[in-house]
């Protein structure tokens, strides 16, 4: 037991992501989530700003990770392969446990609001990818078009990953994706009906 | 001179965007844009539901137009040719009369709620495209790259074609960034430092 309140911070959120996922976003309040941690509304309100934040706060280290593993690819890398090793770090650490990433997307795509948040952030992420392929180098164009279709890729993998449509490894999913897009760009015959 | 107002949305809508781009998005009320446009302010809530809308309303025509595009994209083009060929009408339209498209944008970038708004807005273009393409015969996740994709693609562009970087022309340069992600997918060396 620490001096205070140990893992007050992640009890906290575990809690509030069951509540969200139960009972709603909206109708949940942050005293209910203290509550449900066995702590008080006054130590939520000391570690998360609102009740927003709880699913939020995480996305400081995730753009840290993205960063460094654009910034630590190998130096013969392109770009997408940057961006694809970047993804794929933070793919590993969301199927170590994947369970909250699961609830939390379940949250989030039921309220507006937290959707178009999410979108900003991922916008966010982008661009600061886009940032460190242009300290690796790479020209501003092509810089900003891996980032962002890196991140498309992402988003598009992740619903994928989430709906479990195919084997639930996040990181082979988004080698699949990544691969796929690839042949989108060079098989021209993909587009034709199917007859 | 029609029966009562005669094209009071136009005159509402540029109103408006004149007005949020000279004093911001917040600082203006209904009340301003309706005076401005020579209208009454019952007038604009009869046109647009809230301040907002009217930097949104045209989004239901550009889905349309993206959407009829995609359909019509000759048989044998692939999903990603499909996408192209649908941003770049889009393009066509926005360079007909681009100061409208500036003045938007600059007036969307600087507010958090309005950027967020419309990363949902390109979202909801994502998913239409994607849906137009599964129509057309292409494979669920082919057709969901190939629309995010090409939106990402779309987003990098339009803020390049607005820093005026390059010839102002959209569609050309639409043209110019599918070409240039289709080099950092095939080239490896774009990502080496330069040396």
């Amino acid at each position: 037991m620490g001096r205070w309140e140990p893992n007050a911070r992640g009890r906290l959120a575990q809690a509030a992501l069951t509540l969200y996922a139960e009972q709603g976003f909206e109708q949940t309040t942050a005293a209910e989530i203290a509550r449900s941690a066995g702590l008080t509304e006054r130590t939520f309100f000391r570690h998360f700003a609102d009740k927003r934040e709880v699913l939020f706060y995480g996305s400081d280290s995730v753009l840290d990770l993205l960063v460094q593993a654009v910034a630590g690819a190998p130096p013969a890398a392109g770009p997408l392969d940057a961006v694809s090793a970047a993804l794929q770090a933070v793919g590993a650490v969301i199927q170590e446990t994947p369970e909250p990433a699961r609830l939390r997307y379940a949250v989030v795509s039921a309220n507006q609001e937290l959707r178009e948040r999410e979108l900003a952030k991922l916008a966010e992420f982008a661009a600061a990818m886009a940032a460190a392929l242009r300290d690796r180098g790479v020209p501003e164009l092509a810089a900003s078009l891996a980032a962002e279709t890196g991140t498309a890729v992402y988003r598009v993998t992740f619903a994928r990953w989430i709906a479990g449509q195919a084997q639930p490894d996040l990181p082979e999913l988004l080698r699949e994706s990544m691969a796929e897009l690839r042949e989108v760009f060079t098989d021209r015959l993909l587009g034709s009906p199917a007859s």
